[in-house]
């Protein structure tokens, strides 16, 4: 019961997570209220083109500047923890983000969405990622992506990018001989790929409680497939809007994102799809289980209640029986016949057999 | 059971509250007709330009002629009560208001929608937040925007426009350098940022009851669903249009709001999609609850008859048993064996043993 | 019982209305074939301007082709029944109605539609109000508009536009200063408004089953629960196409309704929208009271049950030991050892509390 | 019951009548495949102007190039029955039909649809009426409409166009002075309300229905609603797909279909938005009633429970304390009192009288 | 059972083949991850033009680049089986595909769907059939659209196309007279055309369904009821793409579809409308049976619990009243008189009767 109940507890994490932490009030908008147990931010560093690559840890945000103005290859500014405001504040003036865009990064969660501004793009995503006790990890990342640079931030620890990583440290990457919009391309892909061991573990599991229900319906899988209907909820409000997203991505025109990337997003947006069709149907299938367990439970009680029925008609008019043969009064004929008793009790068993052939032709003995 | 009750009457009026006060028969269109129990109106004044500030309560309708002259400057009025008609009446000629926009905004309710008249835009917008014992109060806000002023109009006093008042006095502040619709911006935001406590509110509650239900199904936990899923739909039936009704003042091309206020909207959209989503997936967990309670009574029903069955099927044979040894037949030989009585108890004992045997096979003992 | 039968044959008749009568066989489009049982026309002229007024039956038809031939002022001609066939045949010859616009308007029920002819439009409407007995009636009405007359078509007597007519007659009301769009909007909104006291007796209705519901559910409320939603779903087919026509009206580009009057349509608009919402709230809501109503039977169900197998599983051990003890075996020790019945008694107490207690820990005594 | 059955597998049959009769393996598309069982083809000619009338059977396919050529007036061709392919492959060759037309029309069943091809318009229909035994008889009708000629095809015989033979035959009526397109207008106007009559029967079938579980839920009751569902999920399917058809014909900028005739369109696209939402309405009606009927079985199981549970818990006690006073032990003081009997019944009274005051206040006796 | 559980097994394994197969961690887009289970592959050759054709086995992948070169004719280059890398790679560079392109076809499963590429078209497929066993058996198909070849790829042997190589074989068959636009629209003809007998098969099994579960609900027919919802799901998964992926190929402007290859397109994109109308319809059914099921179980309970009711409440008052007369109470009057034995008889056969008749005026006895 334990373990359900911690399942049962990180699908509801997930799904109240959409709790917005209001700025204090009086502030302004654009105010950032990062996670209060948000810790404090790394910021690692990737910077490449098809020759060269840099991979460290930015110790001080004022460095990013310089970088930035260097202006040849792409780099990877990937920012995870918001425990320091001065710091998101320094990365506001570096990038010159827009205050509604660093709002919408900082201040988690927001809905999925694609924003065009003037000089970058915004891409706010959910990702998902199995923890160590196999529940889900979900967590809002934001993705700018400018002329030369992808800006990745996010409040925890911990990623799905380790792909991306390692194929830019492969020299002969196509990733390496491509501009920024394909690394963002690649991060969100990334993104996306990290939905299907989550779809594919609630389906294992799906499959798991069918059996379990054909076998014995059990308030443990009701339970379970109710757990399994609320991450499959929260998991519908991650991937759909995302669909959008890409779509936003896709369509707009602009010198940021280049056709040849277009083709590839047009991937990621048919991956999107996939996995909410996926996710619709397992919907509908946790559906179709309840409406099985309930019917299975019918059966059962149905089950239960023929048993006492049979048990009951058969001896209660034979208790009755032997009641009148019990009682003292003084004129009873029939006590004093020595073949009565042996009469009374074939009688009974003639009584007896008439009702189990009675309930035989009602189908509820002998049958299932 | 009261605390429960008084609950649920809250959701009841909240749904049934969109009762339409008919004008009296005869009267022409924008006739206006004010609850009954509208207290007398208070119009207060907040005038405000980068370097000044001009905050008090007008005691005369008249006064705000001149101020609206006077021409520099951004003028929020806000007219809470609705008590005396000829103030509206004198409010109505001063704005040069349509006669359907002042009678949309004084014969509540109305559904949320954004009316673009040749003067002015009318938002009619509905306000929510807790009351003293964490029931909803709902409210209905007529937010008319022209050229230097906002006019806000609601039947009842209090409001969820504090933060934006702090905002306006704090000379720093942004909303001191821009116009009438930065400020209409900001009582709208206030308006959708007002839903999320009660939203959140809602999930708590929600996710108290799923643990109730978990742990104990009960007639009570019943009646608490539905009250929420009452309350989800008097939420969605309100931000529902508000998304449509952010969408017409965005898209409207016009001088009444400047580009930069349209992307500030974008954002209040983004809020009311977010707002509204939440709400649906509530309402689908709401409804999984309902499964869950459902599954559990029945789970609970057939272990009850379980119980029954057991007890029944052991104890209804043994009793026929031993009615007929109770029979007072002259012939019955078993009665005068010595041994026969202990025998019996033995072949009683054996029975019992039989029929738990079987209910162990049948999963009804010793398994859940 | 009488009372809800009644109720329910509204209800199912209301629904059922839209029995189309089919013209004779071999008759060709445009054939007009009134309700067998519509009384005979009754005629009423509304003739006015801003200054003048002229109010009265009319006896001859013919007499309103020299009406409308005056040109000056604007004519409302409402007729009542269809009973006279001849009748019918010169409004349509005399107004130059296309064929299959007075078959529409004659042939009914219709759905409520807006239709465009080139000299003039044909608005189709169907109008509510509570009848008598607080049940709801409900008729198609068949506006048309032409340059300088509104005619109206209804089958039986009796209406929803005495507030209309009240506005006419008073000299300085805004209607007669306009001409006849304004009129047939001003019918429009009579028959819209007509839907609130409608839907609010429903709202009333659904509010006072949710209390019976919550006190005592019984078999009389389920019953009522469906009728109301016979009635909300033959509403809902009455108002949703109104939204349609409404707008089919406003977007229609011509002389015959003025962008002023379009305006007012607006209004109409939102108010059709309105009621569709709320009928679409009290259809989620009346579903919800049918799962209230369902769980609270599987609750009470279960409460016997309990009650049931308490008596019996209490009990019925305790008749068996009796039983052991009224047998008449000869050699039954314990029946001549004085202490043994006390003792039995004793015992018997003892597996009584023992099974009280057993079902107070399973939480079926004691606690709901 | 039988009468119940075969309803039923009329139901049965229309849904699955879907079954497509795949060419012979390597067949080209074009491939006639009429069903088995069709009778061998009557074909009937009309051919008609203002002023003159022929009608007969055609005896020899080859007649009709000729009828064709000679050019003036409308002739509807008339072909029932596809019992034999050489007269189908003939069809195919007088008219010029496009290999995929005419493999539509012969192939049943396709879904209704309308194509444009060059030189004529095809509108493929499901005709539905009642059959003898009031059961729904469903047959596809394709039109194929040329400058001069409409040509009608079913596999069966019997249709539902006799009003619009009766129609040609008068000389004065309007069909007589127009072309073919006013007449393909009347066959599908007539295929159209003949979905009336069966419409109706449904809906009485649903009230009774409604009238029969309100007295007494029985499972026929139960049956019925799943058949009545069947029989609406057909219907849908076969008028749903008519809307479009009938649009793409009115929409169409064409030769074939004059101005005059696209109006007349509209209101048969009308009449198929009306008998589809009837439907519809219909199914939310049926959902309903089979609430209704589970509920009405959960009180009565509901009420059988109270009559036993009543029953035991008066009784059972009572029989335990008979057979306290049956046990056969020598020292029972309780039994040598001569007011021990009476006093013991009158304890039983007064217990029994105690359960039906208890059972009166749990509202379970003297209330419904 | 078994049989039961493999088909269900089987039902499963469908629905949850979306198992998208991940390239190795690290792998740039565009990486072959063919399923490990794909056997060598297995290239045959069609080559055709109106006077030769051309049919063999390829054994060298190098082959086709020269047969591709000759330029005069179709060639069709059917791929089955996925098991060596090497050659697919090969592929790839002959036909000259885009990374993406293969990629989607290699790793299985993709959404069906259409994709324009410059010199090519991609349409993506779900082929289904019957198995040995009439389980239903599916598989991706690629389907690449060139100039002049039609190039089938899928990873299991064993497809539904022989009726397309009959057709090419015919040396008289349309097919041989136009180019690779019609082959491939032949090819998705045949796919589409193979769900005819799965739907039909699913129609043929719901049948039998309502018919068992008219006769006799048993929990085996619940489970069959959800396999086939379940193999719905995965139907209608599969098709329902298909519409929008064929509509793709219809409207897109180019030249490797020739508009007379558009028109026929036009007749598959109406099959697969009607296949996922028959799917939706299907859906709807077994949603009813489940109604249906759920109620006869209802119904058989409150059967039960009738004849357990009638049972009990005749014989358990009879049996209290032989208890009261079998007590050893010393003075009970009754026992002494010699009419009391037979009188008691009398009245318990009168309690019985009395019982019998209160029953039946319920309707419990001799109604169903």
């Amino acid at each position: 019961m334990t373990s359900l109940h911690r399942q049962f507890a990180v699908g509801a994490s997930h799904l109240f997570l959409q709790r917005k932490r209001n700025p204090p009030v009086g502030a302004r908008p654009g105010t950032l209220v990062p996670a209060p147990d948000s810790p404090p931010p790394v910021i690692r560093l990737m910077r490449y083109d098809a020759d060269h690559l840099e991979e460290r840890t930015i110790e001080d945000v004022g460095e990013i500047a310089g970088i930035l103005e260097r202006g040849e290859g792409v780099s990877w500014i990937d920012v995870q923890g918001f425990g320091d405001e001065a710091t998101l504040e320094r990365l506001r003036e570096i990038f010159d983000l827009h205050p509604l865009a660093i709002e919408d990064a900082i201040n988690t969660p927001q809905r999925p969405k694609a924003e065009i501004y003037e000089n970058f793009y915004l891409y706010i995503t959910r990702m998902v990622r199995l923890g160590e006790h196999r529940e889900i990890c979900s967590e809002q990342v934001s993705i700018f992506l400018g002329k030369s640079y992808v800006l990745t931030l996010q409040e925890q620890y911990g990623d799905v990018f380790d792909p991306v990583r390692k194929r830019i440290r492969q020299s002969e990457g196509m990733i390496r001989k491509r501009g920024a919009d394909y690394l963002a391309y690649a991060i969100i892909d990334a993104v996306l790929d990290g939905y299907y061991p989550v779809i594919e573990m609630l389906g294992d599991r799906l499959h798991e409680l069918e059996e379990a229900i054909l076998e014995r319906p059990s308030p443990a899988g009701m339970r379970r497939i109710h757990t399994i209907r609320h991450e499959l909820l929260a998991l519908r409000r991650a991937v759909w809007p995302q669909r959008e997203a890409v779509n936003t991505l896709m369509r707009e025109e602009s010198d940021l994102v280049s056709p040849i990337v277009r083709q590839y997003l047009r991937d990621c947006y048919d991956h999107a799809v996939q996995a909410s069709d996926t996710i619709e149907t397992f919907r509908e299938l946790a559906a179709s289980l309840m409406d099985l367990y309930l019917s299975s439970l019918s059966q059962r009680t149905n089950e239960v209640m023929k048993v006492l029925t049979i048990m009951a008609s058969i001896f209660i008019p034979l208790t009755f029986l032997a009641g009148i043969y019990g009682m003292n009064f003084d004129y009873m004929p029939a006590l004093h016949i020595w073949w009565a008793y042996p009469a009374l009790l074939v009688v009974m068993f003639l009584i007896a057999m008439g009702m189990v052939v009675f309930f035989r032709l009602k189908g509820w003995i002998g049958r299932s």
